[in-house]
């Protein structure tokens, strides 16, 4: 069971322009910033009340995210609901016919997370955190 | 200023499949399901935390939620973060620059709600509301 929305991971190419938008235009407080090698990319967490917004910025041009600003431009990249116990919802969702991305790996803040192919979805690429 | 991720507009192409998803498996409550006729879309509004998942399907083939479908496939259409003055917000972020899309109006719940294009927001639909 999804409790809220964790973040909303956003493909990010100008890096200045997005921080001017959410930090300095909209207000949110920058919380941290956090490289993430696995995924080759540094990722900007903004608070916005019990959510996150990340925005996303690739370090290498094969991180995916750089694949993504490739293929489909800057904007929205996923969204992560935050769920109690992440092996336990990602089996559930699994056998009701959700595809995984790979296994469970560790992400941001160094929380358990999972991803479900877009396919399986309608086309959100969901990601469980916990 | 923006104070919690009102809620996520996701564009549906198979209402069934999304509803299994974000009501059956995920576990949101369906809290309300609003026809906007300005925008021809039905609206299945899914609670999560402070914020809610927002379903749209369009009603008529020149919706716009139909182009999009047309356009970019089902998946995540906007985002929207609720404010305390939508007029007053609106005027202060098209000075910096935003382009809005249109006037503010009403939307689901009758909230004010203003739209800004995503070529001023890099690539992300951005709705603010209240």
């Amino acid at each position: 069971m999804a409790q809220r929305i964790d973040h909303i991971g956003v493909a990010v190419a100008d890096l200045e322009a997005a921080l001017r938008l959410y930090r300095d235009l909209l207000g949110l407080p920058l919380e941290k910033v956090e490289e993430v090698p696995d995924q080759k990319l540094i990722s900007y967490h903004l608070g916005i009340g019990e959510s996150r917004i990340e925005l996303l910025v690739p370090t290498s041009p094969d991180s995916v995210i750089a694949r993504y600003l490739e293929k489909r431009g800057a904007g929205i990249h996923h969204v992560a609901l935050a769920v109690e116990d992440v092996d336990a919802e990602r089996a559930r969702l699994v056998a009701e016919g959700l595809v995984p991305i790979g296994e469970p790996s560790i992400g941001a803040e160094g929380k358990r997370i999972q991803f479900f192919h877009p396919r399986s979805t309608g086309g959100v690429l969901l990601e469980i955190c916990g």
